[in-house]
């Protein structure tokens, strides 16, 4: 469970601010489109878990801006997972550009289902995270 | 159907991108949030339009970009209804900062019905729009 | 320092995503907001700040999604200043829709000088935040 | 001058809105990363340009939105330079999903100089553009 999958991205004028570096809420975009190509990768298919009311909720962040990153950078999002029970996943996430850490997020995961609560995480989905 | 709505917005961090103005695209984001408080202002109920499987699509956009804004800045955007025809509303949205022009841009808005299809404008909906 | 500052956002299209609900990453952006809105209600002139090379810039945010909001909801962001020590402040940040609490936020924000490096925070700043 | 270059883009969450599909105003996001992929391409640094008091600035696009775009989505951006005067660059931009059209633009771009006014294209610049 602690291999890391990689996801790049880079920085376009609507990932900025007139400070001159990225705005600082886009970072969760940059993970969550990270999540997003893990899912992918392990195959799972968001569209189809949807379309049986089921989806994927962010509950926790704990967010870490270290270093700016500014227009034309290309960063690595790193994501990790690190626990999977009941209900819950927990990823590390790390936005880096070459050796500098820029971002660092631990981001707990919750699945609901049709009613909106929140359900047990399906046997054959934690599989797919297990392998 | 000439009379003018303002909607008032103020440009916030997110707005801006690195150049140190306001983000070309974040103008039709604003003339988007004045043209749901267009609707509200004369009685349309989008959740209740979405509920029932029709919503307003954008189908054309003229846009000019016609100086810049910034941080700060406190920007009106008027709406104005021009023309409605068949499926079609023609809609005018000029954002000012004060007496200065900043962003005009022509809008062409359709209705679609539960099949994704456009459809003709409800008779009770022309109604809201004429008053 | 334990007052509280309400600043006002409604949902728009921008603001929600496919699942029917307010993307994560903008609780963020409305969080922004309100904290820009606090510093002129406290008269900080954030662009006068940035002409002389200083700037804030938030270090960490550890954030819980309590509740999902959706399209059209009217929200309010608080806003509470906690601590205030050296180079930084500590600020919690609630989104309320009416009782109930969509999202929740603990902010720790630095002022960077000239050299990008954190700094002290000026005195008369710090008399700004402490009336 | 009637090559035109491609650049993929994949749609996530934060681009989609809770229509289901892909808010109107993030293909003009999408246009933008292609040509900034595409001055890349050709070998303009912006970073460069910027740090002498040069932009790029989009004067006008004309927009149609022509089929929409849903989560997991691959489109290719289709940028193709239509005609350069003066200071000013015409450019093509049409979004597609497989042999589909979603999104079509024509898009006036002009330069701007270290006083905020529109500028000539440098030959150097032009010659790029003309490869």
């Amino acid at each position: 469970m602690s291999e890391i999958l990689k996801y790049q991205v880079r920085v376009f004028y609507e990932d900025t601010d007139f400070s001159g570096y990225v705005y600082h809420a886009n970072y969760l975009k940059y993970c969550e489109r990270a999540r997003s190509d893990y899912l992918r990768v392990i195959g799972v298919d968001q569209n189809a878990m949807f379309a049986e009311g089921q989806a994927f909720v962010v509950r926790k962040m704990e967010c870490e801006f270290l270093r700016p990153a500014k227009f034309e950078d290309v960063l690595d999002v790193e994501t990790r997972l690190i626990e999977m029970s009941g209900a819950r996943f927990e990823l590390a996430q790390m936005v880096r550009r070459g050796a500098d850490e820029i971002f660092s997020a631990k981001v707990t995961v919750a699945i609901i289902g049709p009613s909106g609560r929140p359900q047990r995480i399906p046997s054959d989905l934690a599989q797919k995270f297990s392998r």
